[in-house]
């Protein structure tokens, strides 16, 4: 657990809930860069006086493009070997949410997200719909095959027939100098899922929620399980109604998941000030930028 | 508000929230047949001592059959004159839980989605993959056209251009005779909807949910607000942390979703044993058999 503030803006992200990684130095380098690169962007819209949603969105796509985290560029292959990619938005004072799933050429799904969040007509769109609205909407378009890494073709190609695995996922929460909360999460799901599965990130209230009223959080781990706890809906109720502070909310939250047979982790920002960065894993990288303060990073 | 029971089983329906119907005989007849033959379906299940689970899938595969609902036969057409068919199914033993969403050419969606609770694997399918995943498991594929009802091809005709519409989602809970809870709620969506999206009723704590230490609940109405509410999972979260009595938490419920400026209603039950049916649009087709007691069932 760690960051703190009592005003300000604040700004949290992290790289998916997962196992140790210690010993690949390339990794940890790349994966502090992408936090750092995503603490920066949300950060310098945080600075300028911009609105958390922006920030949220600013740093997710950082995180989409940096190849080692599951989202974006570097998101798992499903069972058919394919990727198919969700990201979900959401703000807290109007309580206006987007979301994706399923995206196959789309590079950044934070930005298609948004576009679905601005149309304002409905809040998830999945599959090929998904896509045709997005690109539509002017979201920028991938080179077929852009987005899947070789690294990520050689872990589809050892895993096949074995256990689906998740991990990677990114996210992050902010609160501007208004007072405004934002969240956003984005992932490419689990490693071998069946074609179609649709994340725990892309739902509202399950791995993606934010309400000024009480806290923004972006989740991470066994996402079905996630789904089933109602989790992200669960951490605002605790705050709502049982007056839990929010690490303890969040913990609360967590501890259900795990009676679900479930681990991960999540990151939050509540009403008050305190940012939260808490898992049950024995690795989520993430970063913390709180106004006045020096960013904090860590890729274990 | 209606129902009642401090024992025994007890089963809700509803045939969606919408705008009042008065003046049409033979929409009245053929809603009142569908919902008499739900209860009748899934009270056959409860009778014999029966789970919840498989007295929700009844009773919600019988208001799909029924072509004046919006779910299954009877779907309404989205944007682009097709239909396009969510459901999920959640219990309150293990809180296991299956959503589809997408389907195009399966006559009963709840069957898919059942189909994905028992594989255990993930929790919402959507698009291709969804249907692909339940024609493997076995749930039969409906002729197609077969699902498009000549009703819904002229009410598309007469929408084109205007504002999508919801309305006509069906939905049971359930309280088995051992006291576990299930919901499954089955949409078309909205008329003229985007291609892809997916609606609450498919979102696990939003338009459906099911905890045996509290409530199973059903919602129909703006289902994008449900989203934005997580509306399931606030009833459940008023009973569990606020300690309110069912109708109050689905009321308050309901008014934080006309707060977004959504309306639409639920049918739920609780733990200790009432059933609550609460509407703010004009009308919700509905029914409730509380065992021991005459069927209750109401077209308006």
């Amino acid at each position: 657990m760690s960051g703190v503030s009592r005003a300000g803006f604040a700004l949290a992200v992290h790289g998916g809930a997962g196992g140790a990684r210690g010993g690949d130095p390339a990794w940890e380098k790349a994966a502090r860069e992408g936090l750092t690169g995503a603490l920066a962007a949300g950060g310098a819209v945080l600075e300028a006086g911009g609105a958390a949603l922006d920030a949220v969105v600013a740093a997710v796509t950082r995180l989409e493009d940096c190849p080692v985290f599951n989202a974006g560029r570097g998101s798992v292959l499903n069972a058919d070997g394919e990727i198919d990619m969700d990201a979900a938005l959401m703000e807290g004072a109007a309580r206006r949410a987007g979301a994706v799933a399923g995206l196959t050429r789309v590079a950044n799904p934070v930005r298609a997200a948004e576009a679905v969040l601005r149309d304002g007509r409905h809040v998830l769109l999945a599959g090929p719909g998904a896509e045709r609205f997005a690109l539509a909407a002017g979201v920028p378009a991938a080179e077929p095959g852009s987005l899947v890494t070789n690294a990520r073709r050689a872990q589809w190609q050892r895993a096949r027939g074995r256990a689906p695995r998740a991990g990677g996922t990114v996210g992050a929460v902010a609160r501007d100098a208004e007072g405004h909360h934002a969240a956003a999460t984005s992932t490419g799901g689990i490693l071998g899922k069946r074609p179609g599965r649709v994340s725990d990130s892309a739902q509202i209230g399950s791995g993606t929620w934010a309400d000024d009223a009480t806290c923004a959080i972006s989740a991470t781990g066994d996402g079905d399980l996630f789904i089933r706890a109602a989790f992200a809906s669960r951490v605002d109720a605790l705050l709502r109604y049982a007056g839990a502070p929010l690490a303890e909310s969040c913990a609360r939250a967590l501890a259900d998941v795990q009676q679900l047979g479930g681990s991960g982790g999540c990151i939050a920002i509540a009403r008050g000030g305190s940012a939260v960065v808490l898992f049950l894993t024995e690795s989520m990288p993430r970063g913390v930028l709180v106004e006045g303060k020096e960013m904090e990073v860590s890729s274990g």
